[in-house]
């Protein structure tokens, strides 16, 4: 392992680690993933690769076990070593994992490959934590590709990618267009295409997923496009009186899970 | 509704406001409720009770329409009203919903009243988010109690609330001690006790659940005591190859849902 000693936090070759809580707001090249589950599967995926890692001392032994496995991205990858207290001042905040890598996607113009579905379709998804527990359920759940709309958040942001366990990077992702495109490209594909919709007209526990199949998810406030919930069948989750819908994951993990089990042999 | 205009951030009069994410860390008597949903939880509580609200000036006919369910507490509760910055610079950050609550419990020994199931039990849940999912899904399917284990974190924490869209109010709960003790209760009183674990050894999906019924969830990291999965019949979620776990909050929205939907008629 490439192993460079870092003591000043000012060193402008550890330049993509600083401060990484305001660059998740102003945008920048490449992502920054945190863990050592994260970062197994940067190292693993095919359409991402790691540049560079930042690694407190205390840590460098895990590291290395990770390396173990990929032992030309160990020859490869410069991993920058500090203290702790060097680190957290290079990244503006307390890196309790004290495990950070930078990454970059392979190629920006990947063909979309839908695979074989499941397709889960996020739209209108622009809260981080859900994003990134969407993508842990897809993996879970054996989704071939996520189809993002243009109004949803990035899945590559440090918290999206955090509460996915590293799963953004498994799971392939496009961004597709708008809702009607999404839904234009599913069907000339021969998706099924369903909506999940507290207002939907099939109870999901009744409904039997073909096995091409595609399922829309809209965000809490705004839900899906109205046209789109008229042209296609739209699910419910039956739950009790009083409350008027499930979190957008929750949602997801029930009706992924349906989906599964019915395919189920 | 009883207005009282603050203009000064050091008015002693909204001291439980100040400072809030603080208060989370170092505790305090009472808890914060943000937001006009959680709100609304609250003033409907038969087992809390707000003291005072802090609302923006731009959001008082907001409020005043929630009240208007509850006229006898708008004469009750005092109702402060700022200028968001004064508001912002009382609670020491931007509070972009403009209402906050602080409430209290009305009996600090409530005597346990565990319905007639589901019951979910948490145990060593100590992520906010996870807690506030977990009583959302509990609201949902219709789980008549939550029983915390004494590692588990406080539901009444600001963002365990908010996530939870204020069922942490409304979704009865208790500490019940450790984990055997929650066991010996339950099995006392009748309830068929089921665990989920990633090695369980009964597939959800082919569990039938009893009338009386409790699930207990574990941590992320630690999982349930041994002498527990060795108790009691242990489900499991089938899942694609790669992933060893779901989110605890995925495994109880799937779990609820099974049990919900098996008992419906």
């Amino acid at each position: 392992m490439k192993t460079i000693a870092v003591t000043d936090p000012d060193d402008p070759r550890i330049e993509h680690f600083r401060d990484v809580q305001e660059r998740d707001i102003v945008g920048r090249g490449g992502f920054i993933a945190e863990g050592k589950v994260v970062i197994d599967h940067l190292l693993a995926s095919p359409r991402f690769a790691a540049t560079s890692l930042l690694v407190a001392r205390s840590r460098i032994a895990g590291v290395q076990e990770r390396f173990a496995e990929f032992p030309q991205l160990g020859q490869q990858i410069p991993v920058y070593v500090a203290e702790q207290a060097v680190m957290d001042r290079i990244a503006g905040f307390a890196i309790h994992r004290g495990v950070l890598a930078h990454g970059q996607r392979l190629s920006e113009q990947a063909p979309l490959e839908l695979g074989d579905g499941p397709i889960l379709v996020a739209a209108g998804i622009s809260n981080h934590d859900n994003m990134g527990s969407l993508f842990r359920n897809a993996a879970a759940f054996g989704v071939s590709a996520v189809l993002l709309d243009d109004t949803s958040c990035d899945p590559l942001y440090r918290k999206a990618l955090r509460v996915s366990v590293g799963t953004v990077l498994s799971v392939p992702f496009f961004r597709a267009g708008n809702v009607r495109d999404i839904f234009d490209i599913l069907s000339n594909a021969g998706f099924q295409c369903v909506a999940l919709s507290p207002g939907g007209t099939v109870h999901l526990d009744e409904w039997q997923p073909a096995d091409r199949v595609a399922v829309f998810f809209g965000s809490e406030g705004q839900g899906l496009p109205q046209y789109l919930l008229q042209s296609i069948d739209t699910l419910t989750i039956a739950m009790a009186p009083g409350l008027d819908s499930l979190n957008v994951s929750a949602a997801a993990s029930i009706t992924l899970h349906h989906i599964y089990t019915s395919k189920r042999p």
